[in-house]
């Protein structure tokens, strides 16, 4: 039987490596897409790469840092400090990119056309809604709507975690038997994570929370 | 009195340059916004750079050619041979990138964002509903939905020629006086417009229907 075509976009992340994992075990062709958009942490796109690697995927890397003029004022994509702390707190409105979901979505929708696909697998989840207006299901339902007749062929966007937190999607991951220390989380790129970053310490209570050691070195926790 | 900002998608065509010139009448502070896809008429982009420098405008030019292997199946953006003959032609769907507008839109929206304008203007135009689902009401209105939640602050898409065709949007443009030979055309980028083309026929057609003379030199017409 013929396999129904998907893309995942899928950065090197633990969401979206379980994302990535959980389109292949419902048996889906997975097209996996990662960009390059200038972020600090390209240990995440190496991970992404080397896992590709390792399930025989057509990897597709696409280096968008070019759009950086445009996105000014996210500290990820700018020189601005990557601010310390919980990723509720306000400071963390410093790593917003702006329209950054929009952006990706609708490369990924082009690339859904190109394919035959008729899917886009997307990680947004519920520990982003707070900061992240482009994480929310409101956002999800209205590109929804629009990725349905912006070109000959609809496409659907589909985000298996929405309504979920980060250690929710970990026990999905961890029942699934998938190994997260081939995924990778922290925001500023060095040997070992940080374990001080807003990402880091999300990873990190989502272990806790799942009673797991997380895999990855840290510098400290 | 502090103007409006606002982003316009100017590609150097007759449409972009015309909604340009409408922004700028309007009194408000325009950014055009050009992007680089890998088309073959470069000579557009050098048209809306010469334009931006006469009228002193901060012109961004965003050379997205690397998303290119995404967007498979378009003459404009691979090896398929450019068709001539009229654009209503079935034959025209080959000038179809895949979600071009969504992308592009996604893009200005960002720097909308980034430059605190709450609108962009973008050129779409009844004349382009037929082939083109990405230049349709229904999308321009689904966009703006999305729009408006995507960031933190809400962004209008603005279309001043969605129900009028390329005739009507050079009418209005002559009302204004704009001279069209700083607007470029053809979709094979040689020195003089190709005249064949089902852009410089769509072109040289608004032109007869004004009764006036294309100022732009013709291989042939």
């Amino acid at each position: 039987m013929k396999k129904n075509k998907v893309i995942v976009i899928y950065s090197g992340g633990m969401d979206s490596f379980t994302v990535l994992h959980k389109a292949l075990q419902e048996g889906l062709e997975v097209f996996p897409l990662t960009f390059n958009y200038g972020q600090r942490h390209v240990k995440e796109i190496e991970s992404a790469r080397a896992v590709c690697e390792t399930l025989k995927l057509d990897h597709q890397l696409v280096d968008i840092s070019t759009i950086i003029p445009l996105l000014q004022g996210s500290s990820l994509t700018s020189d601005i400090d990557v601010p310390e702390g919980h990723y509720a707190e306000q400071s963390m409105q410093a790593t917003v990119v702006p329209n950054r979901n929009m952006i990706m979505l609708s490369l990924a929708i082009a690339y859904a056309v190109s394919k035959g696909a008729d899917t886009v697998y997307f990680g947004a989840h519920a520990g982003d809604h707070a900061i992240y207006p482009d994480c929310r299901p409101e956002f999800v339902e209205k590109m929804n709507e629009v990725a349905k007749i912006a070109n000959y062929q609809a496409v659907k966007i589909t985000t298996p975690y929405l309504n979920q937190d980060k250690s929710q999607i970990l026990a999905d991951g961890l029942k699934m038997g998938l190994d997260y220390s081939q995924s990778w989380t922290c925001y500023n790129g060095r040997e070992k994570s940080c374990g001080k970053c807003g990402s880091c310490i999300e990873r990190l209570e989502a272990f806790a929370k799942n009673s797991v050691i997380d895999p990855l070195a840290y510098e400290q926790h």
